[in-house]
């Protein structure tokens, strides 16, 4: 086993290439991750061991430090499964059986959020502004006032699916101001982009290992306020879901409910202490924002054009249009990029065609610099001269103010 | 970067020992794994790309290799989260809403089950048989026979809170005289100890990634008749945990509906691979027994005493009874063994004071004979001259026939 190699154009001393062969994942979680993250899966846990709770402890609280909680209000609360379980975790555990959720949803983890609560047997509102327009607090005070049944706000804080970084500020106004309790699903966003509590003001917010910590799959987490985990009690639809009993029992005991991804686990405190020796959310936010700015300018420069106005665009993924030339074929490009080391992802959008790259992981600007440039290679061997959108693109962005 | 160092007693050639300093985890999983499995996790994936895909196809049909099908009616699909995530998933997807759920219980990991059944609101009857007494086969027929509403018996392989194995192939004939459907918790036993679905006829069997395939932990898979996952659509109480949704999302996509822990999946493909190299689940069985053979006998010759009569010990677990001499403390012994290199488990029982020794994991006889030396040598430093359990102990094991 020899250590990863260099790339020459990988100046940035933190930052590592993956080992050669292995591509850049420009993939919001999973995502490309330090070698020191890897590494530190190379042993195995007891998760009785005292060593073992002493890790669960770190997370926690290695968490906690990253909310803005200056008055111990908020507890964390990691449970195992992907992001879409904790979600349905947070759903399940703190909307009682007699609640209402009014979900906000602009793309597809909102509508996953609205099955969710199906699933559920909760309530539900549905607000769905489709592919991306972005839910105002206005319209939310509006819904809030003409319908008292609603306990619960579902906001989902940078829609992954358009890249969109939804005004979760206002809507928490607008959600406090009627006197009912805020969920945010900050998967793509947590430690990268601020999400304080003395800001916006949530119930309860989901994240997970795989994102902007950079560690890799297997757990996600729930913070929420120590009070509303207390009555949590007895809401939950599932077992393995409850984050009640998963609290309490790891308050009690130091240890996860039932198996917890061990090795997941060790992986995750070595990406927050790098979280943390970076500078934490700002300078990880900052890095990221660099990175979305080079690709977003290089790719503007070929002829790409971005979904998003630059006043919505995330730090953390960018959708652009299909090139309108009927040369390019997204299979194709997705290939070709492969080939030169990038891993991108199909777009989502349901009225035009579109790819997006993501910003987050153990990359930086010279990085971005490469998936322009192996753009720009692609499209020549495509046949692509003019890489601009259709028109009906245009049209499309048009719709959504600056 | 060095490769692990073996220890002068692991002679085993496939067998590697744990790096210098890290113990030998002697629990149930998570377990100690190979270096090889480890080191799968050195990389990262891309949850949608190609690769992946036909890493999930080797997953599923090498497990589905081991299950005795020949004629393709069963197939697997692996669930995101603990084991007991996945002992949930089967219960609400293969139980419909209006179904009842005989649970045979005699631990732990059963009385988990029947909490299960009830969080999610299926009819429960409940057969609670103590620490380890086992469900036998005309029991269940008696109880099927007048109770008409159960749909389901719910039965534990190797109830791994005492380490019995509990009679499966008489409750599945029992359960399908009566027309009724079998789910089993294989959790600790499959891929070591046969299930062969032309002896026992289940409906659905979970088991999870950290057991006796001997990968790190972060999933669970269902095995289960194909017309059975189609008639699961809608039963689901959780969308994360529904195993029809995740089946025909797989099938149609190649990928798992939410991110999967690439890396642990990984590492079970190693894990998967060895477990065939070495031989399959009769080879795995065989070393296990081995090593089961030789702690018991050896703890044995020191005084201890095992709970379970020869022809109930699994080759996963083995329950002790604690020494009767004041000196023997569990806590000071489980430091003491911990100093020598092995990790061992507290007891489940609710009667009498005891500790298991797990058999499964990379381990070998040599192993275990170290296991006896350390378990010697704690009992020394601790002043324990005679390891041989209560009279009341004793009491209790002679209620158990042989
Ligand atoms: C905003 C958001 N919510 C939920 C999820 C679902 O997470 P997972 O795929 O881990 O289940 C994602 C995944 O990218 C996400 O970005
Ligand atoms: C028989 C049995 N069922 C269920 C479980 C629960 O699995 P997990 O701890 O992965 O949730 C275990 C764990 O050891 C087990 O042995």
């Amino acid at each position: 086993m020899s250590k990863p190699q260099s790339q020459n154009e990988m100046n940035a001393g933190r930052l590592e290439s993956p080992r050669l062969g292995e591509p850049f994942l420009l993939t919001p979680g999973p995502l490309t991750t330090s070698y020191a993250v890897k590494e530190a899966m190379l042993r195995d846990w007891g998760s009785w061991d005292g060593e073992f709770r002493a890790m669960t402890v770190e997370l926690r609280e290695g968490l906690l430090a990253l909310t803005g909680d200056t008055e111990g209000v908020l507890d964390c609360v990691p449970m195992q499964g992907s992001g879409s379980f904790a979600v349905e975790a947070m759903i399940g555990s703190f909307v009682p059986k007699s609640g209402k959720v009014l979900v906000l949803a602009n793309g597809a983890y909102g509508k996953r959020a609205a099955e969710t609560v199906k699933y559920l047997e909760r309530g539900l509102s549905f607000v769905d502004k489709g592919d991306y327009m972005p839910p105002r607090g206005d319209e939310v005070a509006a819904i809030l006032a003409t319908d008292p049944d609603i306990t619960h706000v579902l906001a989902i804080h940078c829609e992954t699916s358009s890249g969109i970084l939804n005004p979760v500020k206002e809507i928490s106004d607008a959600v406090e101001a009627a006197g009912r309790k805020l969920l945010v699903d900050s998967m793509s966003a947590f430690g990268a982009v601020d999400l304080d509590i003395n800001e916006v003001r949530y119930e309860a917010m989901v994240s997970s290992a795989n994102k902007c910590i950079e560690g890799v799959p297997g757990f996600g987490f729930i913070i929420a306020c120590k009070d509303s985990l207390e009555a949590a009690k007895g809401n939950s639809h599932s077992l393995s879901l409850d984050v009640h009993a998963q609290w309490a029992h790891m308050n009690k005991t130091g240890q996860w409910r039932f198996t917890p991804p061990t090795h997941v686990v060790a992986a995750f405190l070595v990406a927050l202490r790098a979280h943390k020796e970076e500078g934490g959310v700002a300078a990880r936010g900052a890095r990221y924002t660099r990175n979305r700015d080079v690709v977003v300018a290089g790719m503007r420069d070929l002829g790409f054009e971005t979904l998003l106005k630059d006043r919505w665009l995330s730090p953390i993924i960018v959708t652009f249009f299909c090139p309108a030339d009927e040369r390019f074929e997204f299979t194709r490009f997705y290939e070709l990029m492969k080939d030169k080391g990038f891993i991108i992802y199909p777009g989502k959008l349901t009225v035009v065609d579109s790819f997006r790259i993501g910003c987050i992981g153990q990359m930086d600007e010279h990085v971005m610099r490469n998936v322009v440039r192996a753009a720009k290679e692609a499209l020549v061997e495509m046949g692509v001269a003019d890489a601009s959108p259709p028109e009906i693109a245009l049209i499309e962005r048009a719709k959504l103010a600056a």
